[in-house]
């Protein structure tokens, strides 16, 4: 469909930069098809990347008190709107996945990074490009709070949903708390909040000791 | 769920304030099941509200430079966020839809705003309605640009579905012109394109004339 739209007469008056815009606005909404294995909290369905990122983005906004002084909450903002973007050619891969290799998921994500960010002009893609791989890295204050985001969020969905993907997949506690340490990077106050959600999952039989 | 974590032993020492922004992000899990009249761009089903948030935040950081220069981008990208929380109670307006009164959907989503909002500390409750109030009230140009990205992002996924809930509800050119006013306020180039788009959807049949 973009095609017939950029070869209209009717887009004859419109840049080519404003359409690569709109074809990179119209590609990533490929990611409200990428299922992740945590479920909503009425367990109805599996979660997607789309409305995993913005959940991660309001959390920010509402949890920043708790991050270092240091964290700029805009930057955190536009890296967790961004972060899974490359999902939608790489696919989601499940925190507790041991099957797939991390060189082999960078380098899917990498080759997806290079074809999503690079649809846009490329000052933009440069500039979304290096937000990406700076949450991926995850050695800047800003990056490590993203990612605090990211461990917290899939936490609170496996409680509520009283061990949602944790059942499902027979994740233990051990495995859990060996995650945890994003967490205690990003904010201590978090990490001990995660200390009771997890210490009360066990107690209540939603994760396995 | 909420009330056996308040209740339970382990959150003795997480203080209140923390334990009402974890409701709080509970609860707006639910906008991942309001759902709107537009489909996702393969047509698979209709989009929720808040794929549609992040969507549009998306949008906001790419087309930044369409809107006037007293745009701050940063306030934009949180209005985009938290937009449509309202609907958790008050459920998705359509556009086009005459049959709800303007005063009957204002009224329902003050009583939703109330409700919602105040599940946070009162600090945040105050900060995130009052973006929210003045989203709604489109009086500042940061709530117009961020106004014209909801009413850009609905044309492109009617567009590139051929006419997608145009076509479901009978919707006229006539009635999406009549919608555009916002788009010029926010953003002349966008409102351009928002032209050669509607044009182009007319030429193919997508949108009855």
């Amino acid at each position: 469909m973009i095609k017939e739209l950029l070869e209209s007469d009717h887009t004859n008056n419109i840049s080519t930069r404003l359409l690569q815009q709109i074809e990179f606005i119209a590609e990533i909404d490929n990611l409200k098809q990428i299922l992740r294995r945590t479920f909503l909290l009425d367990k109805s369905r599996n979660e997607n990347s789309a409305e995993h990122s913005w959940h991660l983005a309001i959390m920010a906004m509402v949890l920043v008190e708790y991050a270092g002084s240091d964290v700029d909450i805009n930057r955190v903002l536009r890296m967790l709107l961004i972060h899974d973007l490359v999902e939608i050619d790489a696919g989601d891969t499940f925190l507790f996945d041991e099957s797939v290799s991390a060189d082999l998921k960078a380098e899917r994500e990498q080759m997806a990074a290079e074809r999503i960010f690079n649809l846009l002009p490329s000052d933009l893609a440069i500039e979304l490009r290096a937000l990406w791989e700076e949450f991926e890295a995850r050695q800047t204050a800003d990056a490590i709070f993203a990612a605090s985001m990211d461990r917290l969020q899939p936490l609170l969905q496996n409680y509520f949903t009283k061990g949602g993907a944790w059942q499902q997949h027979g994740i233990t506690v051990d495995k859990v708390l060996a995650k945890k340490y994003v967490l205690d990077a990003g904010s201590p106050e978090l990490a001990k909040f995660a200390d009771a959600l997890i210490a009360d999952a066990v107690d209540r039989g939603f994760l396995k000791a």
